[in-house]
């Protein structure tokens, strides 16, 4: 029976895979266990951040080394999910997630261990990005992960990563010259629509949006759908959607489990508590030292709002020329969640768009249960 | 027996001062009680930071015309002081600070009612910015401030703001063509030398410092020596230092009270909590909306580690070169202080050398005491 | 019979008037001659660009004080064109243009003299900027300052300055809450759609276009469609488009003259050599001193092309996201126009929808025609 | 008898090697004879300019895969100098130099044909960047590299190339861990004085500079210390100098020669005419599109002068916290380089601390000869 493994690893710089090979060296995990990746690099998580790509190329090249195949096929293999931009306090690091079959284990009573499932759509066309055909080749990938990871009730899981491609000049053009339009001939807006139409197929595949809901009219315009569980990041490595799926199951076995909520907003301190305390981490104020040791992975989605407003109060990160809104959403957010925690290295990625309500997104936390 | 006000108003831009001639002409303050305004604006904070100046220009033009008198004597009996940086999810706007004599209140039992004073230095030559002159200056205009405020005993003092000059290319040839030399050629760095020898010159005035532990050598080099509840801020707009200082005073009238504490990082939640704490203001996780509502101002410092790290966790604050350093400061603070009050309308300023110990700052909170 | 003037004046920063008081306090300008001031301010350019207001609210609190009004005022008499940006090694000027009506002159034999006219639009509400609205009333306000420049040909125009608005979370907000829709709801985008509007109705007013090639659907879209002479630039600070009208005409008076050319692509040079050569400045390579003096003025603008090409060679400045497009574009003409002329206090501004072919634009320059 | 090839590359991204596949499979040239690649990439050029790396990777990746050797061997064999930074137009690309033994020739007569020279300094402590280890190390190589491209007279080099490490937090802490000083703490700042360091290195192997005039206090402060043919370029990285040689050679064969002149400032739009002259590129303006083929490449550093001034002009680059000085720099001399030749591929590397007069820096052409 399976076990999903999460390592938490520091790095130097992007391409730094030296804790990575420190931890297959140990024995810790086997390079053909690893399923995904989770990386946040220190770029500026926008069109032109190429610590993203970097640590793709790293990543690829070692795993390639330890699996005798060549770099290019790692990527069929190991989604790689890199998230750039580490604003305000944000570590670097890597999360990786392993699947271990075992027979050591015995079924969990309730609520079940935590599972992984990863998926890939096929390459998407220009012309296809930020729109229903990306929104349904995601719901599709999402439903295959959820079957590779075990899990039936879309209720089991806690947090669904896609990372998906952008538009940039190059791409644009390319359409345009088979005589298609893209969705946007901004590059930087593109990432948006990307991200956008990725977390549909999320709450499509979940249950949370019904298809007649949707259409090519709605993506990022109608802020009032949303997942509650997606996250979905863009980079311009790449051309097709990789799906992670993180849920808990009762056929996996391990002390890991976790839990997600809501933030209603960037500084929704109470979200990430609710999430702990389904975990059995409660505190007055900042998590104890031993408590924040239990937390493997807080993952979590950042967006400024669309109204220009937290709370009532004007935030400027839409109005700001030399700083992206998604970089002031990040800091915002790596700052809350490091007031809960009391620790910086987590997964705090930009731009919510339909991830949660507007100016909101989801937090997903995973904890080792052993006290 | 005089009571210190102060009141918050948000702007919609760093030029917009709709929301004091509101305030003025609803008779909640009188132009001539003011003695003071702190200003979050949405610049840069860094050398070329427009909003600060746009703010005291627009300032002094209101004032000028409901006091009688030109902008320009504004400047001798107003202390603005415009910090400039809202990153995250910080809100711009002006803390109002007012001091009104009054006979229908009675002296306060215990710890005394928020008090305040305001002082000035002469002028400085580029030459002695970041050097011990202006240390010296800045300690003997704290002391006059604290004349002021009827403050005898330096522990009553909660919080010193100081606002310092810089050195831009211009200042620099001017004492060069003089013959003399300035701390740094670098026109950024000059500001983090300004707000060094300002919070050494706090410190040496609170007595938490002595004379012969300073010298030109351990300005922004020692970062061990400190004032924990000095402020200091660099603007490009002025040549001398303003200083602010509040404490409580059993001579002062009112429902405010004022208490700091120094976070030792820039996550350093508890001692937020500390600090509300010592108001009453007691929660699990966040503030309650109607605490929140008592909380009149939180004024905090914010500064990354020398490091480049946060308890064990490398950030990258020190090595970005395309956001400064105070920026990502300001957002991580601005994230942490949000969580606590539930609320973004705080003063978290950028560049805290010599304020606090290295990474960290004072946080000072004012509340209303009112239930 | 008029006589245009045109005064260009160093700034060391944006409030920085004292140039134009000791010009004014030498009696070579009347305060009340002076019709326009452009001027180059050290801002970004962009939606947060605090430079442009703060370099308006310094002239007109400078010239209400020399004319008697409120600065208020001031911006009903005088046309104050801030344009934000000096990238590269543009350097921050004024350039103060004054009608003085003299009898000593007589008129010109031949093509006339440097002539100006001005004038404003109504303030638009958001839901009119970048639309059909903008163009109209811009082609009015153009038609209006020809006939105060005494220009009934239009091919005697060689250069239309428009200052027009942008849009801002406040702006849009206010245009939903009435129940009307914005061109769009990126604010940086709002300014080349409100740039673009106003470029048009320039085009409209001088017969490079005619009204049934204009359409809310064709602008930003149509690239083809321009104005040659058209230089428009938006900022946060107003409302309403000013104009300003430079031409030759033969009832004005004096020694300079103005001509123009049309840069198709950024590194155009031989456009600027041509324009120099109409006004009897040639010179193989770089302009001599003496004849770097005689130019008094160089006007132009610069866009990315949009098809991320410079005759053939890929640029970035569409797909980086630390730096806007516009400041690079204007970094490089910048350069190319300084190597043609030997002197950085040039007024090249950003953002040239439908001025000039897409990644060209006008340039324009005024000379002492005086050996 | 040897042949030194040029060949000039775009790249669609950093880690773009498409066009260098294409060129080592069409037979143009053999991945054995190729020594150095220099490359424009579109990062920030400053301290987390993660474009660098990537395009080294790919490079090497590709390379390593040609030669039969592991990508690391690659980095003792070829010079892969990244410059980081295309401002303004600047179009990223590679240079791809190589050596090619051949027998067809004959012996130029008069100046020689271009040749090239490589060699590697030790790596380098952190302590010893920006010092005189640094420089005599440099110093050291670069005669070297003259000897490998037989050149024994200094006057018959025209550039000389050095890629340089950087500090940055790790890296100090290290030197700081061992009892040993750095530099400076700034990182951006430390990749000045790698950059000054090795430029004196080079001057005092060109002949231009004497071991006595040297010393660590010079470092970055005797502005007037300079060679004339240095150019130098910080990257996170590498820990060593690398030294390219470019000069012409009697006994070198082919069509390619190299020229130089030093530019007094950032628009010195002369020198660079006065090199193409020398290269037989006359031109009243721009080069004819005829003439702007036969220019190979065009290598020149850009940097901000030191007293903010431009001929008497105030600049801004020193004075700007958004975007980086050398960014400015780069942008500027990019637009002055392509006005000159109508192109924008062309290697404008920032930061010419020591290299040239300050504000200035040296230009290098390479010209096919053949009409």
């Amino acid at each position: 029976m399976p076990e999903c493994l999460v390592f938490r690893i520091p790095t130097r710089h992007p391409a730094d895979v030296s804790g990575l090979v420190e931890l297959i060296d140990s024995g810790k995990v086997k390079a053909d266990e690893i399923v995904a990746v989770f990386g946040k690099t220190e770029g500026n998580g926008c069109v032109n951040d190429f610590s993203r790509p970097l640590a793709v190329m790293a990543l690829e090249t070692l795993l390639a080394a330890r699996l005798g195949c060549t770099p290019h096929e790692i990527g069929t293999r190991v989604a790689l999910v890199m998230s750039g931009g580490t604003e305000g306090g944000l570590s670097p690091h890597f999360l990786v997630v392993a699947r271990r079959e075992t027979d050591e284990g015995s079924v969990h009573k309730g609520p079940g261990s935590l599972a992984v499932g990863t998926a890939f759509t096929a390459p998407f066309r220009p012309e296809e990005i930020g729109r229903m055909a990306q929104v349904r080749a995601t719901a599709s990938a999402v439903r295959q992960a959820m079957e590779v990871a075990g899990i039936t009730d879309p209720a089991d899981v806690h947090f669904a990563q896609v990372k998906c491609p952008l538009l940039i000049s190059e791409r644009i053009a390319d359409a345009e010259a088979r005589g298609q339009t893209v969705v946007t001939h901004d590059t930087y807006a593109s990432m948006g629509f990307s991200r956008g139409a990725s977390a549909l197929g999320i709450g499509l595949a979940l249950g949370e949006l019904t298809e007649d809901q949707l259409s090519d009219a709605v993506i990022c315009r109608q802020s009032e759908l949303f997942s509650g569980r997606a996250s979905t990041s863009a980079g311009i490595e790449l051309m097709r959607n990789e799906v992670i799926v993180l849920g808990n199951a009762p056929s996996w076995h391990g002390p890991l489990r976790i839990a997600h909520r809501v933030m209603r907003d960037g500084i929704d301190l109470d979200a990430i508590r609710g999430a702990l305390g389904d975990l059995g981490l409660s505190a007055a104020g900042q998590l104890a030292p031993s408590q924040a040791e239990r937390v493997v992975a807080l993952l979590a989605k950042a967006e400024p709002s669309g109204n220009g407003l937290i709370r009532g109060r004007r935030h400027i990160m839409n109005d700001d020329s030399d700083i992206n809104a998604t970089r002031h959403a990040r800091a915002l957010v790596g700052g809350v969640a490091a007031a809960a925690i009391g620790r910086t290295d987590l997964f705090v990625s930009g731009g919510a768009e339909h991830q949660g309500p507007d100016g909101g997104g989801p937090v997903a936390i995973i904890a080792d249960m052993r006290a």
